[in-house]
């Protein structure tokens, strides 16, 4: 069977995923960096608005950014149901400034029936530290993903 | 001492806290509801910007508005260093959709002098269920709060 | 129909749980204070054997007590299906000596027929301070419950 | 400066760490199979007395060890002053049955002056299936290591 949804999102590989069916997705307007089905990285710039009231980039938009990219990667597996995000998980090490180019990277650990398990690492590329780190599970659910 | 940052919050119960020194604080776009040093109450309506593929509230946005208002109520607790969110772990359990009232309350549950924990509660009020629920640590750093 | 779990573990108030079917619940050894679907209490005594190098309850045996008292919560939903831990998140505060007498309470959050969620708060009775706090996901499983 | 405690550890490389000072550690009774500052791993035996229920390996077994080997590996950096656990977050994949043999391997993240970050890793080597993930959080406390 082909997997569709995995095209589609290889075929923004090296620009902005303006593909994307999330809106807030489009909001946090991440660059695909790469894509298969055990893993995905996007590039995000942090804009000003995306900011704590320090200026650095605000927590929330991090695990923001992580979970839109676990949501990506649960697409691409191709599966018929929707699974919803049941658990995020999220330690920050060090943060990031405006206009600084954050990469999260998703690795697939678990593709249970039941249960899918993600880890996600979140680096600052201007810095080269890392950011965050996470794991997250979604659960199956009865809904038939519509695209 | 007065405590001029929860009088600032507190000055905008029943508004949109426009006062926000946080600038994705004011793209969540919440009211104050209440607040003391002990718990804060936000309330958030969701927009269409903020919904994942299925036109739900995206989680990343549900753990951007916990993770904001549980640095709301950090602020009010009047201190002098900054402590910044060292975990968020977030479990989620419902929905949301354009237009619902959703309702987050935090809670103080340890305040140390290395680290303060909170607890977080999301409520759809249009359905009556509960969206999610988070614990997040936060922990002592040398950077004095600059207002 | 009668649910014949919650029975045994009801005769046990006031008494430790020496009925109860798992060989590490038995060497935890806790007495049954209280239980029903929404909520049970156990109350452990810290042995020496329970200990870290500086003297106090080991962190994993704190883990233990809330992850057998989920277990027992579980128990008493009366369900034909296992649900097995998929995560257990664990906030840790303040310490217990040896005898000291530690209350794990569970509280159900959420009965869905795919997820259950549980918070579980750890006191010691002898200094009344919060030991930890935890949230735990189980998932089903096609295995029935052989007891 | 010497590191003792790093050198106590490997002494026991290809044994049983009977000269833990941890007293539930030795009740876990884990072989230390590699040891340095970055990562250590263990290997336990799954006895009757660890089991749930179901006969499985208990999952307050598999967070116990997984604490205990974070708690040597943390003592291994040779600190002066202790940093107990404040967090503690774990994912379950699969189980261990009695007899089998469990591998927990720990990765130091990151190593600061308030938090100290570490991951493990948990596998079956009978079935060569991971059993579980965690990430936990130490945080510096006044406490001075007492040997």
């Amino acid at each position: 069977m082909e997997n569709k949804r995995l095209k589609l999102v290889q075929s923004f590989i090296g620009k902005p995923f303006s593909g994307s069916p999330s809106p807030f997705g489009k909001w946090l307007y991440g660059t695909v960096v790469s894509v298969d089905e055990k893993s995905i990285e996007f590039q995000f710039t942090v804009r000003k608005e995306m900011t704590n009231p320090l200026g650095m980039l605000h927590g929330g938009v991090i695990s923001s950014m992580i979970d839109d990219c676990i949501g990506v990667n649960f697409m691409v597996l191709g599966l018929e149901n929707f699974y919803p995000t049941i658990s995020l998980n999220i330690d920050y090490f060090n943060g990031a400034s405006v206009n600084d180019t954050v990469l999260v990277k998703t690795e697939l650990i678990k593709l249970g029936r039941t249960i899918i398990n993600f880890n996600a690492l979140v680096k600052n590329q201007n810095t080269e530290r890392l950011i965050a780190k996470a794991s997250s599970n979604l659960a199956v659910s009865e809904l038939k993903i519509p695209f």
